[in-house]
């Protein structure tokens, strides 16, 4: 396989794809985009990605964006890691469902806090979605810390989800969220970050 | 395998669901939600799907909801209909990936024409939200319009996510999308819905 390259930016959802690649063992070049200056909007990165945001994966095939495509990529790409239930479409598709409400309905509810001009013009009503922000996130945290079955979110084997609800875990107490509430998405999130791929990939992106 | 339960409601994205199941050739009941009524919060189907939203799917190994995990599980469960490039990962992937712009960005972008309360309290800002829907979903347009490669979204073979590009692209033109600027968003619409597991489909929920 030829080498791929990967776009990702400090703070951003991105992390967990890059969790994947480090724990996958890819060999990947990687390229972190500085979204202050706006990189992720430049005419070269708009090439790359139409989106112009992050993750994105340039692959021998094509580029690669959605963090919940990355993710069953990754795993299907390197089976011999074993970072998803790639011989069970029912326990393959419980993965996919939680990768599928963090990034269309936990991280949509995230974006509200700093991203409220993609839904609306009016300042004030950036101040209405911001405010609503804590509530929202906390609901998200409530559903999701019933739905942690063991060590890991599929039970007793790590899986990519795991390094994407770790990335997601992390925003919500600043989100307003009462973590303390919350012991075993606690408990995951120290599970996760105390492993070396994690810890490799925060390093990487300067976290 | 046992028989599944389908639960849905007009007028919703779980028309891609039971598009899929219908193409499939799956064997299930179908139970339609009145979200009118507010069905989808009565305490029996928050037993079902504790997030009170359709999709959902019972199968013999427990529920299962979200629409893009949904997608795949269909496809990967009946993989003589080939309704998804199932020994190739990276076409696989690009199918994943327009699911889940499909879910996390555009079909976001629609719900704030009249989900507002769900990331803002005050009234105002529903307001604020609903005035930007023509163009944000015209944006989603032109993203969708430039990726659409041949018949179909993948090129030759139909997919499950060509049902789930139909179901969202029926939303445009009530969002205030200017549809004769998108062709082939339009032409692979009356594509799709040509098909009988369309017609079925939507005569079964009453469309």
């Amino acid at each position: 396989m030829s080498r791929w390259t990967f776009y990702t930016a400090r703070g951003t959802c991105a992390l967990a794809t890059h969790i994947a690649l480090r724990e996958a063992g890819a060999d990947f070049d990687l390229v972190p985009l500085d979204f202050a200056a706006g990189q992720q909007q430049s005419p070269e990165y708009l090439r790359i990605n139409p989106k112009g945001r992050v993750p994105a994966l340039a692959t021998e095939h094509g580029v690669l964006t959605e963090t919940p495509a990355l993710l069953a990529f990754i795993a299907q790409s390197f089976p011999a890691a074993q970072l998803a239930p790639l011989d069970d479409a029912y326990a393959f598709a419980r993965m996919q469902e939680l990768a599928g409400y963090l990034a269309s309905t936990v991280h949509v509810a995230h974006a509200h806090k700093r991203r409220g001009a993609r839904w609306a013009d009016d300042p004030a009503a950036h101040d209405a979605m911001r405010a609503k922000v804590p509530q929202t996130m906390t609901a998200c945290a409530e559903q999701l810390e019933a739905q942690i079955a063991g060590p890991w979110v599929a039970g007793e084997r790590y899986s990519v989800v795991d390094g994407y609800l770790y990335t997601i875990v992390g925003w919500m107490a600043g989100d307003g969220v009462d973590m303390s509430r919350f012991p075993r998405l606690g408990a995951h999130h120290a599970r996760v970050g105390a492993r070396p791929a994690v810890q490799r990939a925060l390093a990487e992106t300067g976290a």
